[in-house]
This record gives structure tokens, C-alpha cells and sequence, in this order.
């Protein structure tokens, strides 16, 4: 996951990243990801009720969600969120000065910051940083630009997909930082995901509603929902296809595109999640309808004691059950059975008789797979978390404000 | 917390605790709570759809959730939870033969079980306990019994309460066991209550329901909910005073002494956390209505970021608000203000200026309050929780299965 290549693979995008001095530590800090025409925009945003100005500046951008955009701007060791009135018009005033260095209106520019909550950006260093970003902007930048977005992520997580859209060829890549409060609802994530196809801005919408569900919004590492979470996915078109409209064929194979990139990005953010040492992927098949699939899984895959479980190598599916049956959805112990690691350990009310051996040695490794049968319906959902260790609770506890 | 007497301080009441050898470690692990003659007794039972075989043996003794019993056997190591129809006639065995001690019916006696999930208890070994607990019952096993009903609890929890109704004093006492797997709907926790009071077995449930909202209900250790949690309250009416009925004077008084011993109980579970090192409370003001008043300040208690942000000290207002922010409740940002130890750290959108020193100092003591208030309605809600420590995920990925 640490390409030299991405964000600006498909052709029509340039962008930079630059040390404007936010972060101490003296990293990368700032960047500019733009598109050289004006590119269909989709933009999806926490379902917090507390929101960040960048979110707020972004909604103001684009109310119906989508429009056409010059491109973002985006900083890290700051998420101006909680600072009122006056952090707004930072939002906007970033917007603003990236849209003139791109000869675009502030509303073609959207904004994303992610850091500490409560503060007041350094308005001078950002300033700096935008203009000395813009300057830079090219095709050679995009490890810059990954860090720049980067805070408690200890990798760099990008993706690519390539395809064929009515014969024409076509690039989409995405880049994404996140690792701390991620939860059902986007969390502290930005993620930016760039293509050459033509999309019409509705249809680009479309597709990542649907793709959401079941990549950005189906990870959890610590059930925490932010302030700023951030997608947006940008169609510049230069592929040459004819733009891609909903309900026609070409929008399935943009869908699948999309959940193909969005999805990798997804579960890097988990495999990165703060402390983790292993992935988790918790299906729960025969749920009476979705929502108590989804309902199901994530309630097993927030469970402080079954992510401790499986940070232990202990196949403790006590624990599964007990996170199922406290979920919202409908369980009957008679009719549920659990695998991990394709081994029942549990079926219709009681404890199955196991390899112990065998599960032991799938938890060891770093990916676990959990298996939920509520046999009660047609409906499944898949999540993706990590599991919960001491160095989760070391970097939350002294991440400072 | 480390009475010698509590639970047969009431008049009335008869018990012991024995090693009968279900404990690895050779502890206490077989405990039996008798009343001298038939009490009125009220029963709450985790809500979790997962419930052990001993939560149906209680339902079905007492299927209006009151009635009259004549004690209780506890056994802790195994909680004879997901072990199917065999494990229901387990905990039916385990009244029956207690019944025939202390010449009862078997539906008079009330059964519990602590531990680990899905394996079948070891019958003979707890017939030898039963037989040798109800040999022992007397007013001078209090330290035992509560050893008995102990996992990985590290302190001995009790309350007691004395009064007078209509006159005639009364005496109430309570033990808890239970550190891990503590939720919003009671948890593993196991809580005998007695009291020497004359009560209507209607009115005890009453009053036990209005105590469990304000008292175990409001606590959350992990806000995990486990299969086996059970409160118990026998009321024997040795004190002679005119049986407590609903709707009286004296059931007010009733309800105030249970409250209190309640209370008490659930704030030992919390200090007792696994893992925990300091006590939070958390109470949310000025919600639209009660029910979003409990979800606001239960998300803020759940929060892992919130417990990590506590367990270093770290005034991190920002993780609150977020809390506040992705719960079910209506919070808006303008409106909002946040408190710890009395200091204003965010209100009306944005950060507060504090003394960031005072502040921290009140966050190094093993008590931190964090007062929230909505500023769009008048409910209230307080819940006990604790942080979130490395000890809690080294005991939960160690306690093997």
C-alpha cells in the first residue's frame, strides 16, 4: 500500500503536498488535490450532529451532495472543528485562496481538515502552505499528498482500479487516512477518490451512496463517530467515455469500479486502525431484513470483549453470542450458529465440539473470520474491525488535546 | 467495602458460601441465601436475548417477575449460559436440591450462575456444595458467600441501609458481584438485596424496577450486556411493620432505602471495573426528553475515546462533543455547554477558556465529573462509568474460554 502512484494515475488531476508547519512533528501537512477542468463532484459527510466547518463549508459547496468542483484542499494536525463562527470563515477563506490559485470560484473548492478538535487554524501558516501547494501542483507529488492527510495512521493506504466503460479504458484511484474514531458512520476519515471517467454529478452521487454502505460504512474500529469525515470522489471526464448517466449499463460497471476502490480503502483504514494487530471481518448471514444484519454484525464487531477475544487468540464465541443477542436485532439462540475461522463453534443453543487447535491457529494470524447464521431470514451484511489492544488504549490515552 | 456482615444483617435471613471445586483457583464458588420463612421476592433479568439456563429457571419461579421464594444458591466459575436443554435441567436440579435443604418446593428457590459461557456445570460437584452450603447456613458465612459469587471481581461490594417505616426500624443489604460485561441492561452482574421489611411481593417489584433505572441500568463498564445478569430482592418481614403495599406512604420510604443500597452496589461495580483506575460520572442536563437524556450521557460513558481521553487525564472536550454529537439524543452545537470538575471547557459552539492546570488536576484523582447540558429541554440522566485502561484488554484477551 505504499504506491508511488495514485491519486493523480487517472489523467485530468495534479496535486501537491507541502510542510506548512501545523503539525509538529514538521511533516506534511497540507495539500491540493485539483482536477484541470472542472470535474464532477460527489461528497458524502459524518452523520455526527457535531460537525466541523470544513463539513459545514463542503454542504454550503455542494447542498445536493454533488455539483462540479475545481478540487479540495485539505489539512492535517487541525480538524477546525468546534471553533464557531470564525472557524467557518477559515473554511471558507481556505476555499477561497485555493480557488484563485486555480482560477476558480471558493465554491468550486472544497475543504477537509482532520486533528485536534477546538482549535483555531494558524490562518498564516495555511496561507503559506496553499500558496506554495499550488505552485508545486504536478503528477509526481502523490506520496506528499498521502502524508499530508495523514495523523495517528501509521500507512500510507491508497487504491487503484482500472477497467472499461463502453470499451473505453478508464482510472479510478483513491486515497484515504483514518485510523481513530472510525465507526458505523464514516469517522475521523477523509478519503479522496479520483477518476477519468465522465460522470454526470448526480449519477457520480448515486454510486457512492451505494458503495458506502457496504466499504466506508460497513468498518469500525472503536465505535466513535468524528466530526469530519469526509468523502468525496472526483470525475474529471478526460477518459473520453460518454458520461455516465444512473440506471444505464455503464453506471453498474462505474458502481462496481467504485466499490472496488472505496472497499480497499475501507479496510486499510481498519488493518490500520489505532493499536490493531489483526482485521476482523464479522458476517451475519440469515438476519429477517438488512437493517438487523447490519444491526448484528455491528454490534459484534464493537464489542469491546470480542475484539479483546480475539486480540487473546481466544475463541471465546461466549462472547459472539452475548454481542448478538444484545443487538437490535431479532436472535433466537435455537436457530444461530457461529463460525471462526470456517469451524462451528457454536449451533442451535449451545457449544459445538471443535478443533480447538485449528481455530487457535486461524485466530493467531492477523485476519479472523467470524461467521454469524441467525437463520431466521434472507438478509446478510459484512463489517470489517480490528481488535482492541493495550497500544489502542496507549495512543488514546496520550494523544493530547 | 469489606463488611464482614451485610446480607443476614437483615433479620430473617440464613447463609454460606463453600469451595465445592467449579473455581480453578479453589476459591469460594457455591453460595446459598435462605429466608427463615417465605419472602416476597422481585426479580429483574438481563435483557439480552441470549440468556442463560438460570435467567429461565427465574422466569419460570417467578414468571410476573414477583412472588414468594425462600432463597437463592449462586454458583460462580460457569454460567450454565448456551448449554441448551440439558443445562435448564441443570439449574433446575440445582433448586430442586436446595428446595429439599430447606424444605421448599423447588420453585421457590431462585438459581444463578456466574462465569464462563457453554459448558455444562459439574454436577456432582455442585451437589456436594449444596449439600454442604445448606449444612453450614447461618449469620456468621457473610465474607464467604460473597466470595462465592466472585470472577474477576478484585473488591468485595456490599451495601447496607437502616430506616424506619411506619415507626419500625429495618434494616436492607445488598451484595454485587460483577466488573466485566457491564452495560446499559445490567450486565453479568449478580446483586442480592435483603431486607427484614413486610413487603407486598407486587410492590417489591415495583420498587425494585424504579431503583434498577437510576441505579444498575445507569452504570456501564464496557457496554457489553451479558446473558446471565440478574438482581434479586428478598424482602422476609421479620421487622413486624405493616406490610409495605404500592401507592403508600411507606412504599416511598421503601424505594428510597432500595435506591440507596442499590446505588451503592452499582457504584462499586464501576469502581470495580476491569481495569479501572477511576469512577466518571457523567450527567447530561437539559435534553427534550428522558429517553435522550439516558442515550446522551450513555454515549459519552461508552465512548472509548471518552474513557481513554479520562484514563490520561487529558481534558479532551472534543471526544465529548463528539459523543454527545453521534448519539440518538438532539444535540445542537450553539445550545451545548460541556463541564469536568466544574470547569467550562466548551459551550455555545466552541471551546471554553479554563485553567487548563485545575482541570487536570481534578482528571488525576480517581473521580472525574463531566456535566453536560443540551440547553434544549429539561430532562436529566447521570450514569457511572470507568476508564478504559491496558489492564481491561490484558484481562479480557487473557481470560481464557
Amino acid at each position: 500500500m505504499t504506491a508511488t502512484r495514485h491519486i493523480t494515475l487517472p489523467a485530468g488531476f495534479i496535486a501537491a503536498g507541502v510542510k506548512c508547519g501545523i503539525k509538529e512533528s514538521g511533516k506534511e501537512d497540507l495539500a491540493i488535490i485539483a482536477a484541470e477542468r472542472r470535474a464532477a463532484a460527489a461528497l458524502l459527510t459524518t452523520r455526527n450532529q457535531v460537525v466541523g466547518a470544513p463539513v459545514l463549508w463542503c454542504r454550503r459547496a455542494l447542498p445536493r451532495g454533488y455539483g462540479r468542483v475545481r478540487g479540495i484542499v485539505i489539512n492535517s494536525g487541525n480538524s477546525n472543528a468546534c471553533t464557531g463562527p470564525a472557524g467557518l470563515r477559515d473554511a471558507e477563506d481556505m476555499a477561497r485562496r485555493t480557488a484563485s490559485c486555480l482560477g476558480a470560484t471558493a465554491e468550486e473548492v472544497l475543504v477537509a481538515s482532520t486533528g485536534v478538535i477546538g482549535h483555531r487554524l494558524p490562518m498564516a501558516k495555511i496561507h503559506r502552505g496553499i500558496a506554495a501547494a499550488a505552485a508545486a501542483l504536478g503528477r509526481n507529488n502523490d506520496v506528499a499528498v498521502l502524508r499530508s492527510i495523514m495523523t495517528t495512521d501509521l500507512r500510507e493506504k491508497s487504491a487503484v482500479a482500472r477497467g472499461r466503460i463502453g470499451g473505453v479504458p478508464f482510472t479510478m484511484a483513491g486515497i484515504v487516512k483514518g485510523s481513530g474514531m472510525i465507526a458505523p458512520s464514516l469517522a475521523t476519515m477523509i478519503a479522496v477518490v479520483t477518476t477519468d471517467l465522465a460522470v454526470s454529478p448526480a449519477a457520480m452521487h448515486s454510486a457512492l451512496v451505494r458503495a458506502a454502505r457496504t466499504t466506508f460504512n460497513a468498518v469500525t474500529v472503536d465505535s466513535d463517530t468524528s466530526t469530519s469525515d469526509t468523502v468525496v470522489v472526483l470525475a474529471g471526464g478526460a477518459a473520453g467515455n460518454v458520461p455516465v448517466a444512473r440506471r444505464s449499463k455503464a453506471f453498474t460497471g462505474l458502481c462496481e469500479a467504485l466499490e472496488q476502490v472505496c472497499g480497499e480503502l475501507a479496510r486499510a483504514v481498519v488493518a490500520d486502525g489505532e493499536g490493531a494487530t489483526k482485521v476482523i471481518r464479522v458476517t451475519v448471514r440469515g438476519a429477517r431484513n438488512d437493517a438487523e444484519a447490519e444491526a448484528a454484525a455491528k454490534s459484534v464487531a464493537n464489542s469491546p470483549l470480542v475484539k479483546c477475544a480475539v486480540h487473546g487468540g481466544d475463541p471465546n464465541w461466549g462472547r459472539i453470542v452475548m454481542a448478538l443477542g444484545k443487538s437490535a436485532a431479532k436472535v433466537e439462540p435455537e436457530k444461530l450458529s457461529v463460525r471462526i475461522g470456517g469451524a462451528t463453534v457454536f449451533a442451535r443453543g449451545v457449544g459445538g465440539t471443535f478443533d480447538l487447535k485449528k481455530v487457535e491457529t486461524h485466530m493467531a494470524g492477523n485476519s479472523v473470520e467470524i461467521e454469524c447464521n441467525l437463520g431466521l431470514g434472507r438478509a446478510a451484511f459484512t463489517t470489517w474491525t480490528c481488535d482492541l489492544s493495550k497500544e489502542y488504549v496507549t495512543i488514546n490515552a496520550d494523544y493530547r488535546t
